[in-house]
C-alpha cells in the first residue's frame, strides 16, 4: 500500500513510522516548511514536496496531518488525487472534505505523539469514520494493521474524545509542567516526583479517577490548602489554578 | 522492631502493610472511628484502640498519619511514649511536636496511596527529618527498610515538595476524573483513554514536561479551542478550567 503523508509533525512521524513498520510504502512526504519536511523524509527515507502541486498521485491513501487552518488551506490548493484522502484530527469533522472528493475519511488516534519519542501503536485506539463503506473497510484494515483497538466513531463523537483527550493529557501534562517549576525554584529535581506521577496513572487503570482522588482538597484540609496558597504569592497564575481545581475538587467530592 | 500506627487512612495502610512486610512489629493501631481502626486493625492482624489514653507504651516508633487538625488535637491529649515520634504529613512542621517529646521527627514517603491498593515502596522517595542525629540514623535505617530513595529534608523544603505534588497528582487526577465525565456524556467507556493517561505519564520519565507539551493550547490551534469551548457550555466549571489552563499553556510557551 502506497501512504502520501501531508503534514511532518508529530502525527505524521509516528504514523509513518508504525506504517512502515508493518509494511507500508510511504510514497512521499508534505510540509510547507523545508526543514520539517526533509527531516521526516529522511526518517522514512523517502521524498519530500513543499509544493502541494508536486504531490504524487498514484498513492492508495492520503494522510492530512495537520492543524485545522493547515488543512483547510491545503484543501483549496491541492489537485485531488484518486486515493482516499483521510484527516487525523480529533476536532475536524469529516464533512470538510466533501465537494473535494469522494473517497475520503477520519483515522484519529487517541494518543499523545512526540517527534522523537516512538510509541507502541497496538495498544492506541484508533477511531475512523469514512465517507462510504468501501472506504470504511479499507480504514478497518489500515487501521488494524496497527492496532487491534478500532473503533467506528462520528464526527460529533470523535470532538468529545478530543476534548476529553486535553483534559486527560494536555492539562495533565501541564500539571506536570506546574509542578517542576515548583520544584525547580526550590532546589529539587524533577526526578523527585516521577514515582508519584506513575502511581497517579498507574492508579486510574484499575480504578476510576473519582475514587482515586487524594489530597488535601478531597480531604478539605483547610491548613493545608492555606499554607499552599501562601507558598504560591510569588506565582500568582499557579495560586488561580490551585484555588480553582480545589473548589472544584471539593464540590465534585461534597456533592455525591 | 516494634511499630505503633496513629491514624487509619490510605497512608497509614500502606506504610503498616509495607513495614510488616519488612519484619516489623505492628504492635497497634490506633482511630478515633471504631470500623476504621477495626479493618486496619485486622488487615495487620494486631490490636486496636480508639483512645488514645489506652496507647501502648512500649514501641520503638510511634507514627501520625493524620489530617493536620487531628494532628494537633491527638498531641494534646496523648501521654507521650518514649519512643521516636514521627508524622508523614508533607506540610506540618516538624517543630510542632516540640514541647511534647525530644525523640521526634518527619516521614514523609512522597506518593500517593489507596486503602485498597498495595504500592511498591522500593521506588518511593521518603524524606527524612530528625529531631537529632540518632533519631535521623534510626528514621534512615527505617526507610532504608523500604527504599533506597531515602533523603534528608526540612520542614520548608518539605512544604514545597508536597505542593509539587498536589499539582502532578491530585489536580491530575482530577483532570482524569473531568475526561472521566465528558467521555460518560458521550456514552463513551473511561477505557477509552487509559492508553493516553499511561503514555503522557510515561513520556515525562524520560522527557521534561515543557517538552513534553501538546494539544490545541500550545500550537494556539483557536478554532479547535473554540469548539471545545462550545462543548463545555453545560459544564460551566469545566469551561473555566479549560480557559485558565489554555491560558497558562500558551503563555509558557509563547515566554520561552
Amino acid at each position: 500500500m502506497k501512504v502520501v503523508l501531508i503534514g511532518s509533525g508529530s502525527v505524521a512521524t509516528q504514523l509513518g513510522l508504525a506504517l512502515q513498520a508493518k509494511g507500508c510504502t510511504i510514497s512521499q512526504v508534505y510540509s510547507r516548511n523545508i526543514s520539517n519536511a526533509e527531516t521526516l523524509a529522511k526518517k522514512l527515507n523517502t521524498a519530500f514536496i513543499t509544493d502541494i502541486s508536486e504531490i504524487y498521485m498514484e498513492a492508495d491513501i492520503y494522510f492530512y496531518a495537520l492543524t485545522d487552518s493547515a488543512f483547510k488551506s491545503i484543501l483549496k490548493k491541492i489537485v485531488m488525487p484518486e486515493g482516499i484522502q483521510v484527516h487525523t484530527a480529533g476536532c475536524i469533522p469529516m464533512y470538510e472534505f466533501e465537494g473535494y472528493t469522494s473517497k475520503y475519511g477520519v483515522f484519529y488516534p487517541l494518543q499523545t505523539f512526540s517527534k522523537n519519542k516512538p510509541v507502541d501503536f497496538s495498544q492506541i485506539p484508533v477511531c475512523i469514520e469514512a465517507s462510504n463503506f468501501e472506504v470504511q473497510q479499507r480504514l478497518l484494515e489500515i487501521a488494524n494493521l496497527l492496532t487491534q483497538k478500532t473503533f467506528l466513531i462520528d464526527s460529533e463523537h470523535r470532538k468529545k474524545l478530543h476534548l476529553a483527550a486535553v483534559f486527560a493529557c494536555n492539562f495533565t501534562n501541564y500539571m506536570y509542567d506546574v509542578a517542576s517549576v515548583i520544584l525547580e525554584d526550590s532546589g529539587f529535581l524533577f526526578e523527585m516526583i516521577q514515582p508519584l506521577i506513575a502511581e497517579t496513572a498507574g492508579k486510574i487503570q484499575n480504578m476510576n479517577p473519582y475514587e482515586a482522588q487524594t489530597g488535601p482538597a478531597v480531604r478539605m484540609d483547610e491548613i493545608t490548602i492555606s499554607k499552599h496558597l501562601k507558598l504560591l504569592d510569588k506565582h500568582p497564575e499557579f495560586k488561580k489554578i490551585y484555588k480553582l481545581m480545589t473548589k472544584n475538587i471539593n464540590k465534585r467530592h461534597r456533592k455525591l
